[in-house]
């Protein structure tokens, strides 16, 4: 069978690279001739495909299997015996005073929008804020200080990333405010005015230049329009194959919403990657190979600077939404064996059953291999692993690529123990309450990593190859909590001390992970 | 319950990087002391363990759960409970006339090993020889090369790396030729004598100093002599267990053979990684816990200069060993997305049931993430997936990390083609017989790659973009071959063409893979 397959886009371009505009900003991708993969010219010669640019649908009208698309002021009716709806999604614009008549707002979606800001930035502008922390905001505000610009990240949110938990996206808020920029959580933007924003914690900020990173919704005005169903946020409903309410149209991409295959709930996942595998199955679908929309897991990264934050399966905030009861775990490993120079720490944290160890989500921060920890742990976790599959995964081992217990190896010992009830962990969260409630905290870090790194609020420090040798000064009749750096060496603390009959938790994740969530709260007391 | 434990060791160090030797010689890991992860009065101190270095064990007697140690000359029978065994592997000595007696010949196994090429080293040496091609062979020759050491590479197989195939392998081969290694193939070595090889191709070489990496086999020979049974290799013969023929004595690690969960034959994977695992399992086992040993399917990663190649599962011999049928299929990607700088080809192959899909094998070589590709594979193996799962995959995607269509999504896609049969291909090694046997070889890529990068022999030249114009040029009676230059256009040719009705195979891999594997056929008639 031969289609005559026609495109219709009501932008300038088609396939650009939309997840390259932030380094666009930075020159750190130089070319904007970089930023467009295809163009309908070349469609036109290799697949012969006739695509038509700056022309907008105007009206679906799926009784008649027709659409209306207008071109130069000029309206054409087209007839389909398939329709694909991939209209995307579109930037949100908070509801801020003085937003829409500023004249230095933008938003970072096309190439337009780029071509705007590039345009402004030629300007020498030296102030910039970002309002949303999102993953384009994130990478926004790393181009915009490479950039030179002294730039302001303000998030309505506790923390940034909200793909990652906030101890974890806690570790980049770090990277990021270390290399200059300013950031402002749990803040609003109530007004702009003359290049400055108003905060609703009574502040004002200088900006030159605002991008808007506040997060997308489906486009689909048009499509409700048609009467073709939408569910949630007005995301597309379809079917296991593609189609929509109406006969013989189909949907993909940032407008639909997909199965959450962890939840079973109907969710929107925004990103690049599903949508090119849904463009891929929905023709499959139309030409009669056996294809079926799976759903999906989700999985995303960002870099922020030198550091990646990756997650994939369900959050924290979707796991409690969910209603979903689950145990966490966090380690920090290496990136690559300790011998062999170069290797960076390795946050990772992992979700799960308490009682089945089921596989519920992984988060990783680190500088190197988050993202190949988080690709092996988002296949486990989409095929309904356990924490008991995570030991037995053989993964690449020489000194350059990763260690002989790689780190999704630990983490899944780490949970089994927690699974097989030969540990108990307490959150970075829930451990100042319980220091409150009467818990004796022993910290079993050396003396020079205190002075060096400071110090856990209320915590006793006995150092683990002391401990054997201590025992008598520890409490037989309190919770104790032990904790070291990254919470391996309190593992080993609190298998000795329960072997002596002690009652004991592991503060998970330890000092790295409490005073990453913290900082404020960890005492500088040494000779540094 | 509270255990006593004696660990028994004839070598001067416990728990020493074995796999950081090689990079201890070029000064790339540069303190000796980064060699040795930990000492016998640290696991005293911290874990309550007795570890006697320089203690051989001399006899083992499982009927009166006794072993015998020698140290400084004084003998010691000891009691135990449980016993586990952990030899390890040693040295294969090839057998070449002269290498005894050779004062240059040194083994890469321990501290003393690398302790005396040290010393040698040390003496301003100019030439080496390393005898052995696997990874430890390869990893001395980038490290003796880095060292200013003009070095020659002696591999009596067809190719270096044996866990890759011949092709994969030979990516590899160039990159290290490229580094000034020589390198013999199918070639031994007949004698040494005075400083000289002399080689089975009737040529000599100088060396200063010959490393010996001709791989590993199980130290069992006082395990055999104890009356434990051994199977293939003098490899110990253990259970679910890792119970071994002897009541309460277990074994672990290089010594042992373990299930290969793809065969289910009995093999050696003498690995870092899964000697750690049967470690911890073992204490487990024998303290009462739930565990298993599973068997292995395998996974190795090696470093050559700036390349990395990797694999896990079966490859080619194995699987003709077995008698498995399967197909293969090779792409070459990006590391991460093209527009987004820094990016490197990356070359992968899968190896699957042409019916069924089901996943066998993959081997990725590149500068970056083929470690990635590999670990997400080995899980899809190791959990017996088949190629229809991979493009589901929910791999992480930002530009400096991957793609929205990741190698392993692409794979997938490729390899799904061909079970579904939308494409058929044809390997690298078969072309050339089916060109002699009346095929027509169309080469879709421009003219100018062809200038380049060099021709294939007796191929016709059409440009992709000129196919459709050009399909009454193409003979409707023939077998038509299509190739391009990684294997992705010459499938929209095969497709193309197939929908005008012509019999047409996709060359595999397509140039870059057949250039690789027989670089001396390519034609350079080019400008350049």
């Amino acid at each position: 069978m031969v289609c005559r397959i026609i495109v219709l886009d009501k932008g300038p371009y088609v396939s650009f690279a939309n997840c390259a505009l932030p380094y666009y900003m930075s020159g750190e991708i130089s070319q904007r001739s970089s930023l467009i993969v295809e163009s309908p010219d070349h469609l036109k010669e290799r697949f012969n495909i006739d695509v038509r640019p700056n022309t907008e649908v105007v009206k679906i009208n799926p009784g008649r299997h027709q659409v209306t698309a207008v071109h130069d002021g000029q309206s054409e009716t087209l007839d389909y015996d398939r329709l694909i709806l991939s209209p995307g999604s579109k930037a949100i614009v908070p509801d801020i005073v003085g937003l829409k008549e500023a004249d230095n707002v933008f938003t970072l979606r096309s190439i337009p929008d780029v071509d705007k800001i590039m345009a402004e930035l030629g300007q020498g502008l030296k102030t910039a804020a970002v309002i949303g922390a999102g993953s384009v905001g994130v990478e926004a505000v790393e181009n915009l200080t490479k950039r030179g610009l002294k730039t302001t990240l303000v998030e309505a949110g506790d923390h940034i990333l909200p793909f990652m938990d906030n101890e974890m996206a806690a570790i980049v808020s770090r990277e990021t405010t270390e290399h200059g920029v300013a950031l402002k959580l749990n803040t609003k933007v109530s007004k702009i005015a003359d290049h400055r924003l108003e905060l609703d914690d009574g502040s004002t900020l200088q900006a030159d230049i605002i991008i808007v990173a506040a997060g997308v919704k489906p486009d689909t005005k048009l499509v409700s329009e048609a009467g073709i169903k939408t569910g949630k946020h007005g995301g597309i409903l379809v079917d296991g194959r593609y189609q929509t309410s109406a006969d013989d149209v189909y949907a993909v991409g940032d407008a639909i919403l997909i199965r959450q295959q962890l939840t079973g709930e109907l969710t929107s996942i925004p990103l690049a990657s599903p949508a090119n595998r849904q463009g891929r199955q929905v023709a499959d679908v139309i030409m009669g190979e056996n294809r079926r929309n799976q759903g999906g897991i989700g999985t995303a990264i960002v870099r922020s600077f030198d550091i990646a934050a990756a997650a994939t399966g369900l959050n924290t905030e979707q796991l409690k939404q969910a209603g979903i009861h689950y145990q966490a775990v966090h380690i920090t490993g290496q990136s690559h064996a300790a011998y062999y120079p170069g290797g960076t720490p390795l946050s990772l944290k992992l979700m799960f059953d308490p009682k089945s160890g089921r596989l519920y989500g992984a988060q990783a921060v680190g500088k190197a291999s988050a993202d190949k920890r988080i690709d092996v742990l988002s296949v486990a976790i989409k095929h309904r692993m356990t924490v008991f599959d995570l030991p037995e995964f053989e993964l690449s081992y020489a000194p350059p690529f990763g260690s002989a217990k790689d780190p999704v190896n630990m983490i899944g010992y780490a949970a089994e123990n927690l699974v097989e009830g030969l540990s108990e962990n307490i959150q970075f969260d829930e451990v100042d309450d319980a220091v409150k409630a009467g818990a004796y905290l022993v910290d079993v870090r050396n003396p020079e990593e205190l002075d060096r790194d400071g110090r856990l609020p209320n915590a006793v420090n006995i150092p683990l190859d002391d401990l054997r040798n201590r025992l008598n000064d520890l409490p037989k009749d309190r919770q104790i909590i032990v904790s070291c750096r990254s919470g391996q060496r309190s593992y080993i603390a609190e298998r000795i001390l329960k072997n002596d009959g002690f009652k004991v938790k592991n503060l998970d994740g330890a000092f790295l992970i409490y005073s990453a969530a913290y900082p404020q709260r960890i005492q500088h007391t040494g000779g540094h």
